[in-house]
């Protein structure tokens, strides 16, 4: 899978949820995100553009863990990368083997997401604990494709809401300054 | 979670089975177990004696996926070791991720299993496929606690059911020579 994803900083989210309702979006959740990035043993992440994380998903009706990877960027203005992500039952659990195998915790990223979808792109507004507002933009497609068309259709829909610049290639781990 | 546990060779799990179950075991089911071993990019398991496995266990009812990563063993007489094991959703992004970050497949173990409990105790019979038959004895004890009592009842079942000698602390991968 590929993750084709521009972010861009936000000044007024509740601005941008009513532009992105105006469009047609539809609401499809709200949830709080805890991530918990690894760095390796073997190669430095910082340096190699990868992450690995666990991430605890908590809505009303369910609390998630997933495993994900996350490759290098692939260009030069989005966040466009490789990205496998796997449910897990037990986030302690995969802590424990990855903190084994010698792979070191190194920060924590906290965030209020609110999901939009609009056609096949997600829509998503994030506020991300001590770092700031965001809007991200994305389409999933298969390993191999073309990824400029889908890149002109996340700017074209920024363009629609207002939003011509601002736009941030830094992961919030980055952001954060871990990273 | 650390397991205490001893494996012997089997020349007639047909006869351990009826000792077993004479001594009052009980059956807990049959399923078919399918392996793949990796090893890591930044040090050799097989000189560290560690373990990172995928397993997916097949039974009548359904089809699971595991993570179990194997510490070294701890002494000089049974298998006991740290282990940690996480059920996952799919198996095949588990490699995936696995891969990504550099850790190679090395060798996959195919084996039937009956499994059945005695008081703490679990006994599995093992069909190895390419390998042989085997029996295993386990007690899971916390971290910490002392290992000698239970390496004591393991030993003292496999008294009763006639089995002194023919025991293996190689893993089935060794047993394969890859490893």
């Amino acid at each position: 899978m590929i993750e084709v994803e521009v972010k861009a900083h936000a000044t007024n989210l509740n601005e941008i949820e009513e532009k992105i309702v105006e469009l047609g979006a539809s609401r499809e959740g709200e949830e709080y995100q805890e991530d918990l990035y690894f760095n390796a043993p073997h190669r430095d992440f910082a340096q190699t553009d990868e992450a690995l994380r666990i991430r605890k998903i908590k809505n009303e009706n369910s609390e998630e863990t997933y495993i994900t990877y996350k490759g290098a960027k692939m260009d030069k203005v989005s966040k466009t990368r490789k990205e496998v992500e796997v449910a897990v039952e037990d986030p302690s659990k995969v802590a424990d083997i990855l903190q084994s195998l010698s792979f070191r915790p190194v920060a924590t990223v906290r965030k209020n997401r609110i999901i939009y979808t609009l056609g096949e792109l997600i829509i998503t507004l994030d506020k991300v604990h001590g770092v700031g507002d965001f809007v991200e933009i994305e389409i999933e497609t298969a390993e191999g494709e073309d990824t400029k068309e889908a890149l002109n259709e996340i700017f074209g829909t920024y363009s629609k809401i207002g939003i011509e610049n601002g736009f941030e290639r830094s992961s919030y781990l980055e952001l954060m300054g871990i990273h």
